[in-house]
């Protein structure tokens, strides 16, 4: 039906930069999901004229307010005063709320402070939004045709206010139980907004939008270049009745951007470089080991992040001294000597070390020079090797130049560039066996 | 002069949830060390009418408006054709912009595409706002009192308008180097807002708050309790003219606040356990080893995080199975098998196989149960133990439970605790030391 939403953000610490606003992230994605067009989002303290000013002007223009904070037990929690004054009405008592805040202390084996009282109170008229994390249940609240009235707002749409608590847990759990589901079932032939990601790791953003540049005019479905830190992505999103026919939607844009794309291309929508090479190690049944200087530990953290890392992983080393990589990985005292420690030969010999050490099937090892300090003219800050080892002979190591960046961000790139780089080589045995098996 | 500032974030990416608003923080940050008052924040998309319809209300209630976003070269970049048409002025060309624009192509060896020239154009009287990091360059514009009037915007203060690009480098880059001087010149005398973060790990919000419950009720300086995971924090704020005298405004809660929870108390405002346990390393030229098994490299990187680690970093190991912790630290199979991998043992004899074999001063070794699998009633999900061992024959292990928390909070947490069974040791060891010296 084209209903309108506007999010109100509730919240002092959210004007005095305290808190990031990833309340608005969600409730942005949800919305959309849900095919309903949000073209305003407001921020204001808790303080209840300049809460009822933003109310107001966000009713006039659209057909769904939904706010964030304002609901906890203290003086400074305004947001249900602030709709049942601004709208004249009654506020009542709850007594089933009130008697679930006090089991709720009464489980903390603590007594219910007075304040709390105030949370089971709502505008006469309101469903009770329940909130099965916390004491703050928010509410559903269809304006009543008399109170748009009293406030001179005319339109021909009902109008909805929803209230959350501020704490993004609390707010989409209740979110998913009860708000969206109330939702859908007033809005229920709505299209909804379907999108999926590319990802892809190794080339520039500016690169990988050359190459689909004549994409970018598509209506619909729309497609969006991002990027982020060592990675970039396209989003193809349409709206559609369901997924299936978004798919079908998007399935030419689809296969002309794995055709231009296709050799970056790690993975789709909440794809990692890591979850990506945990599949394939599992799928390979390959076991792996690290040797890191400059990342550090980032490389073996990222990949045993996710759970079922143990089944490819029984030793990492980070060897940060020219020693330890000497006494542990085996690395030639000839061979930090002629080419330092920074070298494609030392990255070589520290892959083959640990892949020895550890008995595994592959060495990755990565070593370079982080900074902020350490750089020379002829190895800056930013040099990076890396290079991985296979029992069936495979070795290789790659030379980068991750410019003078920050110290967490050269680390970062490097571990995005040692695990493209494993994905790559295990991607390629992937269609080898695939030869195999035909 | 009291100047009521107010924050506009144009861009469809931010209703549409697809990126963070992290602009809102920072600026909200800064706003309020100029001593600034904000009121209200408003996002909206790149739509003209919109946008001038939000520029329209915050003018009225606002004197200075600062939108972030919609500068850049494509159609849908609206912000300065929305200003110069909303208040009928006349649009001008700023040769010195076109011409720094076309040299940073040229510096790129490419040709600037047409419709980049209009980031050369602003409205007539407004000073424009050098990007050091990009092509587009905002404008600061103090509107004019015929402006204003045409508008019916009555006001007894001047208004101002600053435009910065969305990107959150250039944006600070901008407002560094130019609309933060410009802004203080504006604004001789004002106060600014000072802070001080007391930062505790040990202790949970709730117990932490509950030892200075009295002291939020202090109206000047303000007091604020703050958690993340792991961590929790006391804010104490205070307008004044210069951060001496803020220091004297909050002496007095300082005072109370490390008496009460100096136990806890791990560092100030930007510091981190790790920062605050690399610091210590330094001073006190103690060299570290470490054993990992669930946290899986976290440790490690966060201690390598910091530049200068390697003058106490030599080799960490992450000992993912059984075997590598024998194998690589001597842990005896007796001990895995009587008391299992996740017990105050092995993690014992963790720590000192680090030690011994990374011939370092101390030893911190991991082992626990991050799930989801893997837990059972004995040892469930979530159990942890920590181990510090040091030359001086000090040795201690002790008992986590983080409870049935996601993977990646429980390693977090670990990660917290050994920083911080770190950071208790060493500045132990500095108060003996200080013992010795006096």
């Amino acid at each position: 039906m084209g209903m309108k939403a506007e999010l109100i953000f509730v919240g002092s610490e959210l004007l005095l930069g305290h808190i990031l606003n990833t309340n608005a992230v969600f409730l942005g994605l949800e919305l959309a999901e849900l095919g309903l067009d949000c073209h305003h989002q407001s921020v204001v303290g808790d303080n209840t004229k300049r809460l009822q000013e933003v109310l107001m002007t966000a009713l006039k223009r659209s057909d769904l307010i939904i706010t964030t904070g304002g609901l906890g037990p203290t003086v400074d929690d305004l947001t249900h005063e602030s709709i049942t004054d601004l709208f004249g009405v009654e506020s009542i008592d709850d007594p089933a709320v009130l008697q679930k805040i006090e089991a709720l202390f009464l489980e903390r084996k603590k007594s219910m402070p007075p304040t709390n009282s105030k949370q089971a109170q709502r505008p006469t008229g309101s469903i009770s939004l329940n909130n099965p994390k916390g004491t703050a249940p928010g509410i559903i609240w269809e304006v009543s045709a008399l109170c748009a009235e009293k406030l001179a707002i005319v339109s021909p749409n009902p109008k909805w206010i929803i209230t959350f608590p501020g704490v993004p847990s609390e707010m989409k759990a209740m979110w998913q139980e009860t708000a969206k589901p109330y939702l859908q079932a007033q809005n229920p032939s709505t299209e909804s907004l379907y999108s999926r990601s590319f990802k892809f790791c190794g080339v520039s953003e500016s690169a990988m939008a050359e190459r689909v540049f004549d994409l970018f005019d598509s209506a619909d479905p729309t497609i969006a270049p991002l990027a982020s830190l060592g990675e970039c992505r396209l989003r193809v999103s349409t709206k559609a009745p369901s997924l299936a026919i978004a798919q079908q939607k998007w399935s030419t844009i689809e296969a002309l951007i794995e055709q231009r794309l296709g050799e970056y291309l790690f993975g789709y929508d909440q794809d990692t470089l890591e979850s990506v090479c945990a599949a394939l190690l599992i799928a390979h049944k390959q076991t792996l080991a690290l040797a890191e200087s400059c990342t550090g530990g980032l490389l073996s953290q990222r990949l045993t992040s996710l759970a079922g890392s143990s089944s490819f992983t029984g030793l990492n080393l980070i060897t940060y001294s020219n020693e330890s990589k000497m006494e542990m990985l085996g690395v030639k005292p000839e061979s930090l000597e002629n080419y330092g420690a920074v070298s494609a030969q030392v990255a070589l010999e520290m892959a083959a070390g640990a892949k020895t050490l550890a008995k595994s099937d592959l060495g990755l090892a990565v070593t370079g020079i982080a900074g902020p300090a350490g750089g020379s003219q002829d190895k800056p800050v930013g040099l990076v090797y890396i290079a991985l080892v296979a029992g069936d002979g495979y070795g290789v190591s790659q030379e980068y130049h991750f410019g003078q960046g920050k110290r967490e961000e050269i680390r970062w790139r490097s571990s995005q560039e040692a695990l493209n780089l494993l994905r790559k080589y295990l991607q390629g045995k992937k269609s080898s066996l695939g030869e195999n098996a035909s």
